[in-house]
C-alpha cells in the first residue's frame, strides 16, 4: 500500500503521497514549508494514512488517484458499521474503500469489524490497514459485501464481474452478504448490460467450453497473460473464456445458460445480487438504491 | 496460428502473412498479380504454412516477425532426426522451430517425431503444425529439448528462463532430454549471468519464501499480472518472485541454495544443462557448442 500525507484547515488542503512513509514525509514536510505551516515529524506523521498503491491493483499511477474512484471506494465505506462482517471485493475501486474501513477502525470510529477478502490483493490490502479478517470457511453469512463492477446496469440488480478474474470468490463471498454495494464510476454504465461475461473453465475443458458460448450466441474469446507466456490462469488454476453476447438482453436466462456449460466453473454474471450502488463522479456520489 | 504464405523463385521472394488462411490466400492473389506471377488458388494454398500467431507467445506482431528470432528457431529445429522424441519449449523464438518442426513432418522431410509440450501454449501450437503428442507423464527421457531463455552465457552451459512462467515443467523436459537446444537471439547474451531469478512459491508461503531470498542476498519482487488484479499465477497454481541478485557469479551454488528455500516449488536457474545454442543475429545464425 502506498502512504499519503492529508492536511486541510480552512486555508489549506495539502495532499501528498508516495509507495514509502519516509518518502511522504520528506514530500509533505517541503510542502508544507511553502506554505510557510510548521508541523513536527510526529505531527506529519500522525496525518499520514494507508492509500491503494497503482501496482497493486493494476492501474496505473494515474487511475489509481482518479477522484471518481476514490470518492466511489470512500463513500461505500459508509455502509460499514460497528459490529459488522464485511465482503472485501477486488479492484481499484473497492481498494479505496478497504483502506476508508481501515482508518475508520484506526481512529475508532469503527470497532468489531471483521473482513473476508474476495482475493488475494484484496486480502494483503486488507492486512495492511490492520482490517481483522476471517477466512471463507469460517463463515456462512456477511452483513455487507463492498465489490467493483465492470459494467452496471443503473435500473436493475444486475452486474458483469470478472475483469480482475477473482469473479468466482466473490460471487460466493457476494451472495453469502445480505447487501451488495456496488462501487463504481459513471463510465461503467450500460442498459442493457453488453460486457463480455468472463467464464472461468477448466484448463482442460476449454475447447469444448468455447464450443458451448457459441451454441449460446456467444463469442468467447480466450483471454491472455501480459506477464508470462499464454494464457492467463486464475487464482483457482483455471482459464477464462471471455464472452461477448453483445446486448444481455434477459440476463437470469443468460445467467442460467452459462451455469450450465460443463467444465464452466463460474461466470461474472452476478444476477438478482446488487442493493446499492455508489458512483463516483465529477465531484460527488451518486447512489442507487435497487 | 497464423498463416503465411512464401513464394521463391530466381527473381522473387515474396511473403505475406495473416491470422485467417483466406486473408493469407488474399493477400499473396494481390501481391502475386502485381509481380505478374500467375498462380492458381491450389498452388497458392500449397504455399502457405503454419507460423506463430503473435497473441499466442506474448509477442507484438513487431516482435514475433523479427528476423532474429524466426532465424534461430528455424535452425534449431535443425537438430531433429527421424523417430525423435523431442521437448517443445515456451516462448516466441522456440515457437518458430515448432512450426518448423511441423512443417517438415508435413513435407515427409521428418518421420515419426513425436513431441513433449513444456507448457498450454507450446502445446496448442504443436496440435496446430500437426505435431503429434505425448503427455509428460509417458516419457523418462528425451533425444532433445528445444527451449528459449530470458538469458545465456555464451561460455557456460546455464541459462536463466521463466519469465514465461513455465520454467518448471520446462526444467523436467530441458534436464530429460538427452541434449538441450537453446533458441534465442543475441540480446539475451551475458556473462555472467545477472537476470532476475524467476522462482515460483506457493501462494501462501509467499512472505516466508521473500524473507529466504533477502537472506541470500537477493532482491525479490512479486510479479503482477495485466489482464487480471492482483499477481500473476503459473499453471500449476504458484506465484513468481522475480529475484534479483545482480551478477550471479556461482550459478551451481546459488542453484543450490534457491532449491533450499521452502515454499519454493521451482527456480529459473537452469545449471549444466544446455548443449548448444542457435543465435539468430542480423543476417545469419550462429551457434555456440557447449
Amino acid at each position: 500500500m502506498a502512504k499519503q500525507f492529508q492536511y486541510i484547515d480552512g486555508d489549506h488542503d495539502i495532499s501528498v503521497w508516495a509507495e514509502d512513509e519516509n518518502d511522504v514525509v520528506e514530500k509533505a514536510t517541503n510542502e508544507l514549508a511553502e506554505h510557510n505551516i510548521s508541523l513536527s515529524e510526529d505531527e506529519i506523521r500522525d496525518h499520514v494514512r494507508v492509500i491503494p498503491s497503482p501496482q497493486r491493483i493494476k492501474s496505473s499511477m494515474e487511475d489509481v488517484l482518479m477522484d471518481t474512484r476514490r470518492r466511489g471506494g470512500n463513500a461505500a465505506a459508509d455502509v460499514v458499521e460497528s459490529g459488522m462482517d464485511v465482503g472485501l471485493g477486488t479492484g481499484s475501486t473497492t481498494a479505496w474503500a478497504i483502506a476508508a474501513i481501515g482508518w475508520k477502525l484506526n481512529t475508532g470510529e469503527l470497532e468489531n469489524v471483521r473482513g473476508v477478502a474476495t482475493s488475494l490483493q484484496s486480502h494483503e490490502l486488507a492486512k495492511e490497514v490492520d482490517i481483522p479478517l476471517v477466512n471463507l470457511d469460517e463463515i456462512t453469512t456477511l452483513d455487507v459485501a463492498i465489490d467493483g463492477a465492470d459494467q452496471y446496469n443503473p435500473y436493475a440488480p444486475h452486474v458483469v464481474k470478472g475483469g480482475g478474474a477473482s469473479h468466482a470468490r466473490e460471487k460466493v463471498i457476494d451472495t453469502a452478504a445480505e447487501r451488495l454495494v456496488i462501487a463504481t464510476d459513471e463510465n461503467k454504465a450500460a442498459d442493457p448490460l453488453d460486457h463480455p461475461i468472463p467464464l472461468s473453465v477448466l484448463p482442460e475443458s476449454r475447447t469444448v467450453a468455447k464450443q458451448w458460448v457459441m451454441d449460446q450466441g456467444g463469442e468467447p474469446s480466450l483471454r491472455y497473460a501480459e506477464t508470462k507466456d499464454g494464457p492467463l490462469f486464475t487464482a483457482n488454476g483455471n482459464l477464462i473464456l471471455d464472452c461477448d453476447f453483445g446486448n444481455i438482453d434477459e440476463p437470469v436466462e443468460r445467467a442460467e445458460a452459462l451455469a450450465r456449460i460443463p467444465g464452466a466453473q463460474e461466470h461474472g454474471l452476478f444476477v438478482d445480487l446488487v442493493d446499492k450502488i455508489y458512483i463516483g463522479i465529477e465531484d460527488e456520489v451518486e447512489t442507487i438504491q435497487l
